[in-house]
Order: C-alpha cells, then structure tokens, then sequence
C-alpha cells in the first residue's frame, strides 16, 4: 500500500486516519469484526462520546522545555504510558501478526498484550523482540491448561499476565456476522497442546449459556488461584475488565498488581458504561498508588491525556494497533505510537503539564459532567 | 420465505433481525400500520430511547452455573419472564394467525396474551395449544357482552382476563393511513355473537369524541364490575395500560392481580411518558410484592434485563411477535422466544446475576437518569 | 386540488398535513417566507422542540361523557380555546384571503385576528363573517392613525384590539430573501388612508436602526395611549409577543386584559427562548386568573393541551392557518380547525380532563424539564 | 465576483452569507485551512453551539431612539464593539491582503489587529490605513527580535500590542493537510529582517515537541519581559487565548491592559472550553473593570450581542472577516462590519438596551447553561 515510510507519513497524519485507510485496505467482513461491538453497540459508541464531549482547559505559558512523556512501571520505563492491548487473531490481518506488533512496540519503547488467541505462539512472539511484554490469559476450561500457560510464558520471559475477567462470552458483531465472517476453524496455536474438553451435556430443562458457557467460565476462586500461581512464579497479575468500583476493591484485597479499566472495546457486554466514564469512581475506590488502566475509547493521543487526566496511569489501545497493522504491518504500528505519542506530548505542552504526574494534578473543571 | 429452521437460524441472529425481514416480506401499508404509532410518533421512539441510554455495570466472576430464566407466577413456570402481548388480527400476518404464536409460546414454556380481536376465535386458540394463555377484554360497549366474554374465556382454558385501560380511542398511525391501509371490515370474530350497539347520536353542539367513543368507553365503575366478575370465575385480573403510580395504586386497592405498565407502544396517546420511564415510581407506589409487567419498547433480550432492573416482573412483546409471525409463521415465534431468552441470560451472565431475583438487587448506579 | 370536502378529508388526516400539502401547492419564495423564521431560525426550532420533548400521562378512565372543550372569554364561548392569529397579506395565499380565514371561525365557533397587513380591508373582512374577531393593531409612526385604526375596528364590530409588541423590525427569513421573495410593494389596504411619514434623515453618526426605525417604534407610553384609548371605546385590549414575567407584570398593571406569550414564530428576536418554556414562569407572575393565550409552535391538537398545561387559556395558529388557506381556501382553514378540536378532545379524553380548567388541574410530573 | 456594491449587498444578507460564498470562490484546500480546527475539530464545533443554545427575553417596549453601539475603549470610540482578529496570510485569499482589511476597519470605524505572519510588512499596513490597529505578536525564539517588532510597531503608529499566547505549536486542519494545503514556503514578511535560529537539536531520548517547539516558547518570564518592554514604549498590552480564570488574574496582575478570552477558533488545544462557556467565570475572576475581549466562534451580530451579555465588552472577528476578504476584498470586509454592527443594534433594540452597558445589565434567566 505504501512504498516507503515517507508516504506512509505523508498519508497518515493523525492516528485515526488508520481507521479510514483499514476500510479499504481489510476486507469488509473482517473490518466489520474488527470494528463492531456486541448487540446493539451501544457501548462502542458509548466510548467514544465520553472522550468526544470530555473538554480542557489549555495553559501553555508554563515552561515545559524539560518535559518528558515517560510512564515508569516497576522497574520499566515505556516512552509513553500506551500499551499495545490484547487483540486476537492478528495474522488474519497481515503475515507478520503479533511479531510485527511486537517489534513496534520495543523499537518505540513501549509495551505489549499479547493475547491468548495470538496467531503465532506466545513463545514465537517472545523471540521476535524484546521489549517488555505480558501475556493475556483467557482461564480454560481445565485450570491446570491455565497453569501451563502461565508457566509457559514466565519461562518465554513475559512479564506480566493479564487476566481478562469480562468475556466469557465472546460475540462477534451482528454486522460481521451478516457479512458471514467467521473466526479461524482451527484451534488457537496456544492452545494446541490441551486436550479440547468434552462438550458439557445441556440437560432438556437446563440453559445453553448458564450450565454450558458460563459452568466452564473464570470465577472468584479461580481467579485467585491463577493469580497465586502467576504471584508464586514472579510474574505481576493485571486484571482486565473493571467497571465496577467494588470488584475494583476486591481485585486489589486479592493481591492484583493492576486494574485495567475496560469494556472490551464494546465488544462484552452491550449497554456496558464506557471506561472513562467508570475511570473516577474506581480511582477514587482504590487509592492513588494502585495501578489503573484504561482500555477502550482511546482514539488520539489527546484521549490518553484525557485518560490520564480522568485518573488513569496508562492506556491500551487496541482497534488503532489493529488497524495500523492491517494497513502496515510493523511499520504501521511503530507510525501509530510515535503519533499517538506527540498527540499526547502535544496536549500536556498545550495544557502546560511537563509529566504524567502533571497530569493527574489538573483541574479538570465543571465542564465535563463525566 | 425459510426453507427450514437452519436457514432461519442463519439470517436471523438477533430478535431485531425480524423487523428488518419484515419491512421486506409484509405489505407496506401493514407493515406501517404494525411498526406505526399515534400522533406524531414522540412515544414510539421514546420508547426505544429509554431503553438504549439505560446502562449496566458488567459483573461476570459470580459464579452463576446453576443459574436459570424461570419466572413464576401463581403456579405456572415460565423459561424466562416473556408474554406475548395482544396483537389484534394477526391473520393478516400469517395464515396461522394466533394459533401460531400459541403453539410457539407453549413449546418454549412462555405464556400469551390472545388479544379480543384476534383473527381466530378465543376458543380455536385454546385449542391449538395448552400452555398459558390469558384473555385480553376491550370492555364492549354492553358490559353483559363483556361478562359473555370472559366468561367464553373462563370455559375455554384461559387462566387470566387482561383488561385493557389505555385504549378507548384506537389510531392508526398516520403512515398506514396515507398509504391505505384498512382494518378488515368484518366483525371481528370474537365479537360476532354480540349485537352493534346504535351508533350514539350526536347533537350538533355535542363532541364526537366525548359524547360518542367516551360515552361507550370503559371507566372506573365499570372496570371494578369487570374484574369483580372475572374474580368470582377463578380468573387472574390484569390492568393493561397504567402509567400513572396514582392510578396504579387505585387499582392495586380495586384487586388488580398484576399490573402491565404500557403505554401501548406507543399506539394510544401520543407524547405519553415512556414504561420504562414510569415503572421506578410505579414500582415504588406499589410495593415490591405486587406483579408488575412492562409493556413497550422491548427490542432485545437485553432490554428485558433493563425492565426487570427497573421495577418489572416479567415483559409483553408486540411487535416483535408480530415481525417474526409474518417472517415465518409458528417457527419464526419459537425462534423469536429462544433469542430473547438467550439475550437475556447473556446479559445475566455479563452482571453477575443467576435468577430474575438478582437482577432486582442488583444497583443500577449513577449513569442512568430513568 | 381537492373536488370536495371528501377528498380534502381523505388527504388532509391531521393538521401537520396541510404543511406537506402547502409546500407542493404554494410558490416555493412564498412558502420559505411563510414556514421561514428570522435569523438563523433558533427560535424557529426551538419552538417546535419544546412541545415535541413535553410529556404527558395518559389516564383515560375518568368519566368525560360529559365533556367538552369549550372556552369562555368574556360573554364569549368558542368551541375550542383556538384563536385564529394574525397572519399578515393573506391573498398572496388564496383570492378569499381573510374573508375566508373570518368564515371558516365563524363556521367552527372560534375567533380569529385580523392583522393590519391583511389584504382585505378590516371593514371587508367584517362585513364577511359575524364570529368573534379582534384587531391586530401595528402601532403607527402617528399616534393618530393607530386611534383612527382602532376606532375603525370597533366601529365594524370588532371586539378587542390586539397591540403586538415585539416587532419593530420586521425580518423576511433569509431563504425567502435568496429565493427572491418580495412583500407586495403597494401599500396595505388598511394603512391606505394615511399619509406615509417622511423617511426621517439618518445623520452620518446615528444608526438606521436606533434613530431610523426605532425611532418610530412602540414605546410603553404610546402602548398606554393605544392602550387607554381602545378601553374608552369599550374594546378588550390584548397585548401580543410577551416572554419576560416582568414585562407580564407591567402589562398587568397597566390593565392589559390579556396577554399573548409569543415569540412571534420565530420571526422576531432570533434566540428567544420558546413560548412554551415562557409560559409557566409567566403564569406564575400575573396570578391564575389573567387571561394568557399563547402563539408560536403550535401544530397539533396535542400542542394546545401541552399549552393550557403549562398555563395558557388558549392558543393563536398562525403557520397552520396559512397552510390550509393556502391549500383549500375557508374550507382548508375549517377543516384545519375541526382536526386541532378533535385532536384537543382525543388528548383531554385520554388524560382524563372533561373540560379546560381539568388540564389546568393536571400533574404534569417529573418529565418535563420545560 | 460583484460588480458592484449593490449587487454584493443583493447577494450578502448576513454575515454568514460569506461563509457560503466563500466555499465557492476560494480554493478548496485553502477553505479547508481557513475553515478547519485542529485534531478532530471538538472545539471548533463547540465553540458554534454554545452561541447557538444561548437565549434571549426580548423587550422592545423600551425607548431606544437615543441608542448607539459605541465602544470605548481609552481615547478610541469604535462604531461598534469588533475588532478585526489577527489573521495570518491575508495576501493568499485577496491581493490587497491585510491593507484591505485595515481600510475597511477605518472606514466603519473599528479597530484591527495585525497577525505577525502578514502578507504585507507591519509598515505597509500602518501606511494604508490610519484607524486604531494593533500588533499581534507570535513571540520570537529570540527575545531580541520581539524587542525589534515591539519597537517597529510602535514606530509605525500601532497602538497595542496583541501577545498570543495559545499557540506555540501551530497545526494546520487535518483535512486541509489531506488536500495537499501547504503554508507559503517563504519567511514571513514581517521576520525576514531576524536571522533563523538554528534547530535545536534533539537528542535521540528527547521530544521534538518538549525539547524542540517548548524549549523555544513563550513562558511566564519571557511574556513579563515582552510586556515591561511595551509598556515602556507607552504600548497598551493585550494578551490573546486566555481560557482560565487562574491565569486570567495573574495576567491581570502582570498588568496586562486587556485580555482576549479565545480558543483561537478552535486551531490551537482542540477540546479546549469555548471562549463562550469561559467567559463568566473569567469575568468574574477579574471584576467587572478589566477589558475582557471574546474571540472564537462569531458568526453573527447576535453573537456580539451574546459575548457582551455574557461578560465580554468587545469581540474578535477572525474566519468572517478572511471570508469576507476573500470574496470581495476591501468592500467585503466594510459590508461585514455594517452587516455585523446592523445585526447587534437589532438585537440590542429588540431586547430593549440602547447602549453596551444595558447589554451588560440585563438578566440572562434560567435557560442558558452557559
């Protein structure tokens, strides 16, 4: 599509032009799988309202002449507080999938999710880069599969596991599924190793979603088990899929390293709050030193400042990364952060905030009812 | 239209799919009239707004394996809190008219609501099916011809008179109007044992509002001789058509075994508040034991999970019955039924909930202004 | 367009149709002058909002056999609180222009408004219907002409004088002027007898708007002239486009005998706040018992009950007027004001209202914002 | 484009009739420029709307015949209270540019502020007009060259100088960049007398915005400097893109002579408040003597008339006048103004103030949230 990085920037002027390139470039069924949400999408459109109609107030007379971007997480320091997010299936988008996406993010000093349903192994995505990495565990149905996993990534030198707790319900979009799209039939290559367990037997009087899906779906006491097992090998425990203020506090009683603020992009449950709206009242309900992520609406570097603003200390981004990717490759999503990375650095400088923690300090005013 | 059920299965993935074949496969001037609503149209779409802005706060690590959708009422289990709301003249749908949506309603364990207008007789749809069924009265203008009726639907198997309030004018919408559509010209053909009352005479400076229709309509007097009777008969009492708390509570005093908070899809009078909007002060002016149902505006599994939330027992569905009964008959209506239940205990799943008794507990938050 | 009044009543099903009609039927400048407000047309839609997002709570098991909608002004009983309001050059619209406006009232028991503007004289209009009618009286750069309009309005029988306050300037809507709309360049028939003023001499430092045209405006002193004058000879006076309580009070005090809340369909001050939002602060000013009527946005039956809801006795229809004028003649404006009683009596049936003072008792709840 | 006046007044009704001409008479790319905001245009959409839900109580029962629209403003009376905004560029859209613009202020008596990124030098535009115009300054990497156009400013005959301090970084509309629009490759004319300072060079672990753009911004201490420096010279010293009432004191307190309450039209922080929505809690910050100039987001007389009731005793006309210019030069920009001036003495007699001050006292009421 583009010949050199130099057209690639010359087409690609703000984050979301990768958004209009993708529609031509992916393939219709697969955009829309890609960019829908689940039921109606009310949540989707939901996300990206709450940062549309979020207002600042700018003050550039500050001297920001030594400011810097830097998010610091334990002992690492990204370039910028985003995070590649966990988004399945990416070699259905371009060859190089999560390897690119990988390589993307070390060459901009930022992180990555690779997620559980990765196109190419977990242990692949580890040996082609080096930057700081977690891995993302959907809980399979055998616990003892989830315990490999998570051994196998401590050992592939992951970092973190992200548990995501808000979809055991996976739906594909209405649209997409109009459009006939359908996910790979074969086995996630993850996955390959574990036996598939027997299809629960629904009884005539039982329901397909209680005593099918959801007998075999993550729960509190899995949830700590994996988190202990995850603790114990040394890896941190992020938790994806918080709306709620008190499952926020109960997740940080039970030891997890960070929350991750999120309504899957829209994509779990419809009529869901957006992340941003949920973000002050889970910031207020655990403190100001635990970890909170923001995932789903980040469409612009400002969003992130917004995030941040709104309490957050760093975002996921994952329809962006996607799209970028579909459009370029490992280029495109190196292009992605570095822009989404002077959006960013150029609303802190309007805004006259010289570092994150500058961030989180300013008055956000009456105007925003979020 | 469907060669068979998989095909069915195939285009139709969720309960609003049937209004989109619908436009499709029924007449214009039907189909108007059927999606229509009076006047200017403000409470049709208030309906469906209140729905959508309504939000929810995810929850899935409860642990909800020996969840389940029953509803009970009295004796009856219902598979999930769904009636099927009296739709007049559904033969003009589909051959099978209301004996179609009957043998739907009894295979998926829901009830029905056969309308006073309805294509077949009270008793041929008795016959047709064995679930349950009660009967919807438009009080006629004799209050003996009403008696004859409910005392029909007592001896045909009907286990509940549903008494419709809301109603006494009956518009059809402007739409349907423009483009001719008719009511079929005979009588309908519950009432034909009943002689015509004479047309009142109006004297010029008379209203043909206030002393024709109104002169005939049903009013509290009347109302309690109704449901006096109905009780004496062993028959349940439902009030269709309340919105206003103060009116509920008079009727809840009168002996109302149930009230169905309607606002008649938004099909009676015009710029009337939305159910969803009245049932938190209905629920409140009741009590929390009394039976409520909501009427209006249900377009989704998930809409009945926000009704329930908001005050309700169980939900009627129309137009929904009334697309899938034109798209496919007695299959389109099972296959309607499934999807709603499955939304349902979807969204059930998503909040944590394992039985209609949690959606209740469960704190709807700040973001919802209903 | 129609061959009879059969035909006009199969096409013509609510009173929002003769706009639909009118813009086939009349000139395209025309009509954007007609339909066009002032500015950039806020208030113009403000307007409409207004009464579109006011709800109402239906409870139609009141006994209203008895009812009726008429009003009383005075010794005066129209069947319906509709008052025909002033609406300026009617035979651009149809050959009968007011004479058929004033026969049409008459017809239907409900009074009209002659402008000063209009294309017949007043005493034409007089001479052609016997049913209750005021004079709308544009003040006159002498203060003698404006006596001498007044007094030739009581001497044709005329029954008050309806002095309009708010609109010293008088703006044609900028589509109209782009479409190349002109008023008519002759002078109107009423103002014929008077002398023109000489055009007074703006000097290089004043304002055309100031000392040009304001000049000759309306002031609360000639307004207590024009006002004290029309009393001495026995008329009522009405004092047309009043939003501000204050300004209410004033007129109040200065023996007003009613007030028309109006913003003069938007063809006034753009920005305006609606009259409807007016109209209860305004009510609340001048106590329950002066006579208030309101103009502007009127377009249903409906909407007159959502007025005297919020404190109006009754209600001027001007756009609509000019449509069914415009489309069938007096017996377009007949049957324009047969569907609004109707519309109105439909509307008080199912809230339970037998006669006005009942909508004046109503609740009107929560829901209105307005 | 007109061949003379009469015809542009035939075909300019309102000012933002230019707007529409425009479209058509400028080259596309260069409308975007003009026309776009920065990121995804949130502010320059907010900035429209909050004039637009702005309301207004009519009253023009006062006797206005004595009124005018003076602003004073030290020794200056202006014929009305607007000043031409600093627009950068003006020999792209008109040859005569900003000496255009600077006659048409004279003519109709109001004041200009000169961009320093203008098409023709400072002296230039001083020598073609001699009405009250100002200096607006984009602070200079070397504070040595913001001394010099200080002084040459001065020497020219400008009254005041404008320091912007919103913008240190200046981004051209995404849409505009997507057209291929490119800024005019040579060194402004007013610049060409400094030598460019080299690059500042960044280091691979540095920001090109913190280290590159900041590094050379104006801050605190440099706009002191600036300010001292122009005081000395006996300059008036206002500051432009002032949006928060902290800041708005402690200019006040650095003895700025006025503030200009701007968004910069939306191009420079997009989510930025409006000017609008700012505005009455910067005039309350500062107390009712400050001069307090509104700019961003006036398309009308009426917007005048709303900036002033809303605290602001001036406004800036930015994207009108460049319209204006751009469709018929000298004679567009003087019709503007008149058109601008005709729409505020409208407004201001219709709501019965006959001078700035009466718009200042008179009482907003409850519906306006801004």
């Amino acid at each position: 599509m583009f010949e050199d990085y130099a057209q690639l920037q010359s087409h690609v002027l703000c984050a979301q032009d990768f958004e209009v390139l993708a529609q031509t470039k992916i393939d219709d069924a697969l955009f829309a799988y890609l960019s829908g949400g689940s039921g109606q999408e009310h949540s989707l459109k939901r996300n990206l309202d709450a940062f549309n109609e979020m207002t600042l107030t700018p003050n550039s007379l500050e001297n920001v002449a030594d400011g810097n971007s830097h998010w610091h997480y334990q002992e690492q320091r990204f370039s910028a507080p985003i995070i590649l997010a966990p988004v399945a299936h990416q070699t259905l988008l371009h060859a190089d999938g999560e390897r690119a996406c990988a390589q993307a993010a070390e060459a901009l000093e930022q992180g990555m999710v690779l997620s559980t349903l990765s196109g190419y192994s977990l242990e692949d995505v580890a040996d082609a880069a080096n930057g700081w990495k977690a891995f993302q565990l959907y809980a399979q149905p055998r616990q003892q599969d989830s315990f490999d996993l998570i051994h196998r990534a401590h050992q592939a030198g992951y970092q973190a596991v992200v548990i995501t707790v808000d979809a055991p319900v996976q739906q594909v979009s209405l649209q997409a599924r109009h459009l006939g799209f359908k996910l790979p039939p074969e086995k996630p290559i993850n996955l390959r190793p574990y036996d598939d367990l027997p299809t629960p037997k629904i009884k005539p009087d039982e329901s397909y979603i209680f005593q099918g899906i959801m007998a075999q779906a993550l729960n509190w006491k899995t949830l700590q088990n994996l988190m202990d097992y995850s603790r114990q090998l040394g890896l941190k425990v992020w938790v994806k899929g918080v709306l709620d203020p008190k499952q926020a506090q109960k997740l940080q009683t039970m030891g997890a390293d960070a929350l991750i603020v999120s309504n899957h992009g829209g994509r779990a449950l419809d009529s869901a709050i957006s992340s941003l709206e949920a973000l002050p009242t889970i910031r207020q309900s655990v403190g100001p030193e635990m970890t909170l992520l923001l995932d789903s609406g980040i469409r612009s570097g400002q969003d992130i400042f917004k995030a941040l603003a709104s309490g957050a200390d760093a975002v996921l981004v994952g329809r962006l990364q996607a799209y970028a990717l579909g459009v370029a490759g490992a280029l495109g999503v190196a292009h992605l952060l570095k822009l989404l990375t002077e959006e960013l650095q150029l609303t802190m400088a309007l805004c006259g905030c010289s570092n994150l923690q500058d961030i989180r300090m300013i008055n956000l005013g009456d105007n925003n009812d979020v």
